[in-house]
């Protein structure tokens, strides 16, 4: 088996050599943390959309929604794209609607394509792994990006996800993508906190007082869940 | 002013931000290489082309032409995407047609959009940057990479471009694409071809009898020339 990366929903298409693969969408800041969040706190679904338009009119149907776009909560939603907004008292047993600048549209490009499609963060990096070795199929690691452009901490969620494959179940690394994912890894984990907060969208979270979610999104394996998407419901869903 | 990194063609667009750029397109293994030689030795212009079917077009109407898909030499064509196949004799004073795999694709999403496009490889890398440096002008450098997927050699030489505009010349790094590029050169450059020998295209050009293409396409600054897209023309040159 392979494990490949791919740095932004734009290249997805050049990536997608095979559809019975896993693919693991991440957006470490911070829809896929937020949505694992979600999940530790009861949430029963996350109806991942795309669209403002869309969410706004589930809205209008009486859902409680999360939208964010350039980091700011938009006017209309329930809630933002922190984690502390999906609280237990918010959400629990709920299906809520999500769409966010970055990980709901790399939801969008790939779930047709891949035999699973599971949301991944730091939080629950060791149970999306498991996940995969279980399944024993190529994995792809999605990065979300920032409006289709690289950046750094969804590349090192992939390098962790890579070390780990690589290294305790013989996964084979054949693209440059992955390799420098890796590498990246390697350097920053010693103190993952510090190696981002030179990264671009560090900067922006600062900029819009949002600094506490740094460190929050970059907690290792705090969580034993793996959310899936469901192609036949349209949902994000504990299985 | 601010030096960019793609590492895409089909990111280009995510990129495009400022007409007013210099955009340095640069395809290490091995169509920016090549290019550079060909001028070396004296050829008067390339005509470059994206498509196979123009530069048969070409090749009817008496134009000597290379032509590169995956890594080998087209049939039709009287060069390939090798250096050395543009050797002073059969190339100075001509004005010869170009196709290959990536790189001629990465000239043909930029050049509407960008104040000067140069070819820039490791030979040329220096007169590159000094040519930047008096144009005084953003600087994105878009990496052709294999088939619109990231590759090694590519952003190495970006990385190489950003440290020295940002060193010697006060250049702003903004960008995570840009900050990996340059720590990934930080890491490579004491000894290039080791860190390029585990890269995808390293191991294609070895399988096809060309790994001493290796090397020669990672020579630093063997060459004081700047090629450029002539817009009216739609010719490389040297201005």
């Amino acid at each position: 088996m392979k494990v490949e990366v791919c740095f932004s929903p734009a290249l997805y298409p050049h990536y997608n050599d095979n559809n019975d693969k896993i693919v693991i969408v991440t957006d470490i800041f911070r829809a896929s943390t937020t949505m694992c969040e979600a999940f530790k706190n009861g949430v029963k679904a996350i109806i991942s959309v795309a669209g403002i338009e869309e969410a706004k009119a589930y809205k209008a149907k009486g859902f409680k929604v999360g939208a964010e776009r350039n980091v700011k909560k938009c006017d209309f939603a329930d809630f933002g794209n922190a984690p502390s907004d999906y609280t237990e008292e918010a959400v629990k047993g709920q299906e809520i609607v999500f769409t966010t600048t970055n990980g709901t549209q790399a939801i969008d490009v790939a779930y047709s394509s891949a035999s699973h499609l599971l949301i991944g963060a730091f939080s629950n990096l060791s149970a999306v792994v498991d996940f995969c070795q279980k399944q024993g199929k190529d994995v792809l690691i999605l990065c979300a990006g920032w409006q289709n452009r690289f950046n750094i901490e969804d590349t090192l969620f992939a390098g962790a996800i890579v070390e780990k494959l690589f290294l305790n179940h013989a996964y084979n690394i054949e693209s440059d993508a992955a390799r420098i994912a890796l590498s990246m890894w390697k350097e920053a984990k010693s103190d993952v906190v510090a190696y981002v907060s030179k990264s671009e969208h560090a900067g922006r979270l600062i900029q819009n007082g949002l600094s506490e979610s740094i460190p929050y999104c970059l907690q290792i394996d705090t969580l034993n869940i793996v959310p899936q998407f469901d192609v036949s419901s349209k949902k994000i869903c504990l299985k």
